[in-house]
């Protein structure tokens, strides 16, 4: 109820901050007898992690998730699955400045104003090293998806800044450190940000995420869509301000000829609803967008205030990405992992695995 | 659990179909002591009422709203608050063609697929009939948080298809059957609009709604930030496809000096934020945008499939908006008002109504 | 989360004063495609309603139940079932000194405390007449569970005060105004109910509920134990003040080689665990036992206070049971029958509908 | 949703196996501003720790809880609190023969139902050695309750078996190892339990708990009332069969002139309600009590069956309490302290911290 859980049946609660003795997490509802070891999470994990490239953070984190509970004999057991991942780089440094200053466009003043302290060491709770946890949960989600569902999740870096990936082409999304999908481009991104590293700025970015195979019927009307949800879970991913499904803000100047997709025995003929229809999944592929902010830590001078109120210049001199929307690509993927499989329980709670007479189309 | 609740604290569970017997809503955890009758609701009702302009669908219903419990001696008691509205203009009418096919576009096939049967009868629980229990609801939020904390929520459509508002004049809205607020383009509005009309086609919108006095504090981290829930909220509107918060996907373009909002001792400098950070309410202006889809029940044929696969024509007839963003406004308020209800009363459970000394700063 | 809900997946959540406009509740979460009408709860209804014999109150209700939603051509849909009952016998009477006065044992000066305002009529939502409601929605989840999983619920008194029923004869259960199964004891029950009811005095009761036919593995450890949550709805019944499992509080002086059930392949060969280990159903009947409070509400005068602190003697003339416990039993079967359908749900999400190969044992 | 949770704002979640790598939980909820540290909790889990005396099972843990977040600077934060105890004393012994067995009156047979797998090394998740996590969960609850409302939370052992206290000296509940309230039945209880070892045997127990200044209006009606959910936590408890509220079971065969408690302008007169009225708090001390079976683990040969449906004769040669109830008090306690808690918090939510004019009457 205090925000730190997500899911209603397969459900991920989390804890940690930044530079405390360790993130962890409680996965509840995991259906038992799959098989999980560490390592199916530390791939992903080894995706999101910082350092693995001169355009992310140099702080250097192994991010070794250790499972604590709920596996047994190499399979889930259906009892809460306990993982954490201990810190391991919280350099030791004077805080005794950013204790007494609001940085600007960061969680600090709004913290100190919601709870009245604030643990103050690179963020505490409202860093983005939270969603590491998120990424180790979303793997174990993944696995359930794909081995019995045939669910595959894959996002990719979509812009980065003002340039555009025009191809889509999956190979290459883990061939350079930026996720993205058009090879042509990432000369370009890599000028771009050695500039902006320079320059000491920070830059936004677009992030796409693709479920392909998702069943017809996953989806909860009329507040608990399956859009909704993944509404929710995007945005809740530190630095995202807007999320789209399918034809997103496009729609706003389709008119409904255009923007209907239409079906045949033989498949739909476009997917500008994004695989929802009426908030269920339609057995199309499902399509989200998200946009991130640049961040808001520079070591060029910003205007703050302080905890008196007076005015500061405030310089951040940490090690920040600056873009954390190359990062992303995993956590979004989790997330959407994790809607999934949330929706796939509720389903199976209240329809079962019933076999529906109706057709279910092809995919175009 | 079955996604017809809303809000962990201040929670509206809704339920009924567009051709059923009745709508209604349960609204638990509404405080104790405010003024509230049917008439608080009737004027956001009205507002989204059908039949108003020739915008809009030509349906009549005079959603009177009736409240059942909760509320004595003209004060609500703490207790749930039972809400209902009759539906009168249940056209009675021949379904045999519609029980027999899926439109395309809409959640026919979806529901088909999740649960095996359906009420086929105008859209059944997944018409935007639903939507008006959402604005009752809405409205007991929206009167406590403006008594009790001063907080107004407005809302207005900023772009109609390729037509945008370009000013912003709050006094404007409720002069014209668009919640424009720029009066210059009304009449290219309706012209358009008159146009679509004869074509048979509809169109997408987009909707804005801005919340002023808010107090900063609100929101929970990491999951429910006071943005995912929002968008969470927004996104299970009918036909809404993409949520923005503040710059919204203009971040992605965005350097970090241009949109970190620095703060003053008067105030922030600006709200790209769009009065959220950490997923904390800052003080500023919550922002949040909205894209609709243009309707997919359209009197020009499309290509469906009927329930044994085979390919249909399809026409709708019935009486359907050209442009549901129209009348999107109200409901996109009642959703924010929702939302902030329910996280003023989750702070308030956490933090108690302490005074926090950290200086509230200006709004811009 | 104000209370007014239970169960996770058959949700149920309710509204209503005594002497309101109507009662009413939703249940979301049912599943779809069960034959539903009205009839299948009236009967339900019927044998909790007031007014059946002299040895309940007066008051005359109808309790005609009607479905707003969620059943279309006879069949529930997936969507949520909004159910009304209209309250018709709301004397008019002089509330003018129960409004200031604080009635001994009852909720008047709680609900005082808690919300600082209060529907004293009747005991506004405070009274019994809420569990019409719980009545109406376990009898859809007694449908459910009797058709697709041969579950049979059923109830009754075996204490009223003093007097002890003996023997266990279901088919006696309905042929007399108690729910005794023994019809020997009828008799004394009259006797000392006429006694009761000349004296101005109440009585407290017992009531035994059995679930037959119950499959292994429903329940969820560790705080969600299938016992765990028939304690809560069956304590959540106005008056109940304790509630056992299987052998209850005779299990203090029991030696383990007493308590324990020792199996073999033909069946257990005891009982007292009451169908529940660990938390979970083992395939035996499940046995619930409650205590009943005598009502408080009684013509010989009580001591209470005003509204300003002072002393007032309190005499309750209303029309209230000199023995709540008469009219509890079907309200037990329903509450027993809602922990049922939830946790068959939630056991079907985490774990859908395999067949496990661990033998069932035959039940005694 | 898959019953690791308890609490609705106070939340704790727990996780972790007998013979697992480690025990811990999260609790989500707590109010900023507490000090806390891992000592406020030790005391608690040292109450509840295996071994202390030679009445309880001889595995030895020292139960040393590590605070992983949620604290900065020796108070909470507001945000998750991670705790974790690490598993020391897991025995290395050969599982064979357990692995293929069910226990008679043990989890095993209904996980195996439940789950399709197990953890059969010392029951897996349904051992009591999950209590540990209560307690230390518990201990914040409680800190929090004692500090900023003055609730003191305080059990003992009533019964051993056959043997009932008859004194209540609160300053003899710690002095011996049965937490037995009345000096005079320690050396019975010791003689009992020295016989019962040599047998082999194990024995049933009574626990009772009381609160006192509680403050009047906790609690939500209708189903989440206050005794409800103190009912849900205390059946939640390995072993718990029964559980009362004030009078309890004695009501059945109390008149209602007996039962009601009289209020004057002094206080109330008695208290058969034990604090609670309609779901409640009145502010009269809060009493509850439970009944614990005895341990099922016995070296006495049962009758079982194996995984394969064969009649097996077990014999459990393990570590185990021939009295569970003797540690269950300081679990008792918790529960009570997170139930309490978590109305506190629920209650400020929705009614604020609004001071109600109404008499809050003495505590006899």
């Amino acid at each position: 109820m205090s925000g730190n859980s997500f899911g209603k049946l397969f459900t991920v609660t989390s804890f940690g901050e930044s530079h405390g003795a360790a993130l962890g997490c409680i996965i509840d509802g995991c259906p038992p007898g799959i098989e999980l070891s560490e390592a199916d999470m530390q791939a992903d994990l080894d995706r999101r992690k910082p350092g693995t490239s001169r355009y992310t953070t140099q702080r250097r984190e192994a991010d070794e998730v250790r499972i604590l509970s709920g596996v047994f004999e190499g399979k889930t057991t259906g009892t809460p699955i306990g993982l954490v991942i201990e810190n391991t780089d919280q350099r030791s440094k004077d805080y005794s400045k950013i204790k007494e200053q609001f940085r600007p466009a960061h969680a600090d003043y709004t913290y100190m104003h919601k709870y009245g302290v604030r643990d103050y060491r690179g963020g505490g709770r409202s860093s983005a090293r939270e969603t590491a946890m998120r990424v180790a949960a979303g793997a174990v989600a993944r696995k359930f998806l794909q081995q019995r569902l045939g669910i595959q999740i894959r996002g990719y870096l979509s812009e980065l800044g003002p340039i555009r990936a025009e191809k889509l082409d999956w190979d290459q999304v883990h061939q350079n450190p930026f996720f993205c999908p058009d090879v042509d481009k990432v000369p370009e991104m890599e000028a771009y940000m050695d500039a902006l590293r320079k320059e000491g700025d920070s830059i936004g970015a677009r992030i796409n995420v693709v479920a392909d195979n998702v069943p017809p019927g996953l989806g909860e009307p009329v507040f608990d869509r399956l859009d909704a949800d993944l509404a929710h879970a995007l945005m809740s991913i530190n630095a995202v301000k807007g999320v789209e499904i399918g034809a997103g803000f496009g729609a706003i100047t389709q008119k409904g000829t255009e923007h209907r997709d239409e079906m045949t025995p033989e498949g739909f003929l476009s997917n500008q609803a994004g695989g929802v229809l009426g908030g269920i999944s339609s057995g199309q592929p499902l399509l989200a967008s998200i946009a991130l902010k640049p961040t808001s830590s520079l070591r060029l001078p910003g205007r703050g205030i302080d905890v008196h109120g007076n005015p500061v210049e405030v310089i951040t001199t940490g090690r920040h990405d600056p873009c954390v929307g190359i990062r992303a690509t995993p956590i979004a993927e989790a997330m959407m992992a994790i809607v999934l499989m949330d929706h796939y329980l509720r389903h199976r709670a209240q329809n079962g695995d019933v076999v529906v007479s109706t057709p279910v189309i092809g995919q175009l």
